[in-house]
């Protein structure tokens, strides 16, 4: 299924996701624009720290799908029917973090010592332009940002929601999500992995911060326990699906419509989906992972589902 | 003055500083060893996060002096008088978070990239004993590790006391304050720098997570205004008066003494205090700003400001 027949068949179901998406995307970038600017020039007249921000905003603006930012605002959507708890600049905050953490990650990640890429979302990467030092500070730097964007002293976000939002980033971030992750990634290089290992692999590395994505928009609303439940679950297939149509992206589609190298998880000899199950069998996987996260919503007891219904779509049936 | 005559000075005083920090560090260490473990070995049964925790701990434990987090516990003792408002588990955490970051960045800064170093507390780099990609990935989980352990769903810590702790590390530790530092630092090599600009790099650099410390453990009290504004001074002051001897140490230490390579600030033409303004102006900058440190606490109100003292001569008059 093309990505337009996935928006065609959201249309048929009353919901756009494409505009939808149009009106959030909108909004998270005009908040990191915002934010990845003025909270640093604060009371420096020196020049330098202007190139790091210069490496910060290369880094995260004007590419990539947003869709840990929109994970966030549509969790927060889904369970903010109820007028109480509800905090919608909070949400905000949330989106970007969760962005900043992704984009450090992929700088960090780019660096000649871990995949040594060139090339991301169709321009140099950050270390081509910026050096291998500037880009191992702006990734420092958007990782404590991060933080900084959940805990405003000001912005009427309480200090309970700042609180668990923080907790909740740092360890989907960390050793046991996302970093932890990465780490088996790399020792897994040229190694015969299982299914399970692979999943375990796969569930930190890129499932940690698409799980967390959901659960911090879900507390910037007022969940109840069954939803909060149903949206882990709803999290933890769709992050698992989204690592499994990468691998299948990476030996279907071309460097171009990716946006970065295609073919290189097989270059680098990283096991993958399709170089454990094969590829009809990662297609299957993809499409289960799907239905996994759909029941698990119409079992949340939310109302308002549609975003989160349409993402999960459009993360299986995506083309890069 | 010597390390020890700063000891004696203190203990005619009536405050032994030794002692004092004695029983500290180690409810530090302690507090350390079980977090740099515990939190990152949870539901996994996979070899590679031990590899990377293996890392993380490598970089944190038996090594350095500890002083930010001894700051943070000092604030802490000083702010703490009332019986209301008083959170020393907080201030646990906020002391090993600080530490975590410090450490996290003292791996980064060994990397190829950035300094090239071999040698750091008289043993091997973490870089050199685990990779580069080891280091950079226990970098970045320890800056993680550092917000989730400010942020226990259950400790008793006030949310409230979170997110600020939360707040005032990640703004010290990010563009704005140590990141940011470092980026000028990175930016000023083979530079002319004049003493306004070198300030300030080193009030980022060094100063903003030296100071952001002793706010931490103040905001685990119940300071007033007038405290916090007088704990913001003394810790500025010592922030500043640290790099100062640190630039001093770089010229009359030897490497065995400091633990790390002496003379590296020469060797890579970086403008430090004493090639800006001679090592006896630096010797004598470094006595005012122990002055100032101590002004500012006797115009704190606070009553129990000892152990902060004894710091900020230990700071002064440290020999490695």
């Amino acid at each position: 299924m093309s990505a337009a027949a996935v928006i065609d068949g959201q249309r048929a179901l009353g919901f756009d996701l494409e505009a939808w998406s149009r009106v959030r995307l909108a909004q998270v970038e005009h908040a990191l624009s915002q934010w990845v600017t003025a909270e640093v020039a604060q009371g420096l007249d020196h020049g330098a720290p202007a190139a790091l921000v210069d490496a910060m905003r290369y880094a995260v603006l004007d590419g990539g799908k947003r869709l840990r930012p929109l994970l966030v605002l549509a969790a927060h959507e889904a369970t903010s029917q109820s007028s109480a708890g509800d905090h919608p600049q909070a949400a905000l905050r949330a989106a970007c973090a969760v962005e900043l953490i992704h984009a450090y990650s992929l700088v960090h990640d780019d660096m000649p010592c871990m995949d040594n890429d060139v090339l991301r979302r169709g321009k140099a990467t950050v270390h081509i332009k910026f050096g291998e030092a500037g880009a191992l500070l702006a990734g420092d730097a958007l990782q404590a940002l991060a933080f900084e964007l959940l805990t405003p002293p000001d912005d009427g976000v309480p200090a309970t929601v700042q609180a668990r939002l923080c907790g909740l980033l740092a360890r989907a971030a960390g050793s046991a999500g996302m970093a932890g992750g990465q780490a088996i990634d790399l020792a897994s290089v040229g190694m015969a992995l299982n299914e399970r290992q692979l999943r375990e692999m796969h569930q930190l590395k890129t499932g940690a911060l698409l799980q967390g994505s959901v659960m911090m928009g879900a507390y910037c609303g007022a969940p109840d326990a069954r939803a909060l439940d149903a949206l882990a679950r709803y999290g933890a297939a769709i992050g698992l699906a989204f690592q499994v149509v990468d691998d299948i992206l990476d030996v279907t589609a071309d460097s171009a419509t990716l946006g970065k190298t295609a073919g290189k998880d097989a270059d680098h000899a990283k096991p993958t989906y399709v170089s454990v199950m094969g590829l009809s069998a990662s297609q299957d996987y993809a499409q289960q992972l799907l239905v996994q996260s759909l029941a698990a919503l119409d079992a949340s007891g939310l109302g308002c589902t549609q975003a989160l219904r349409g993402l999960a779509n459009a993360v299986v049936h995506r083309a890069s």
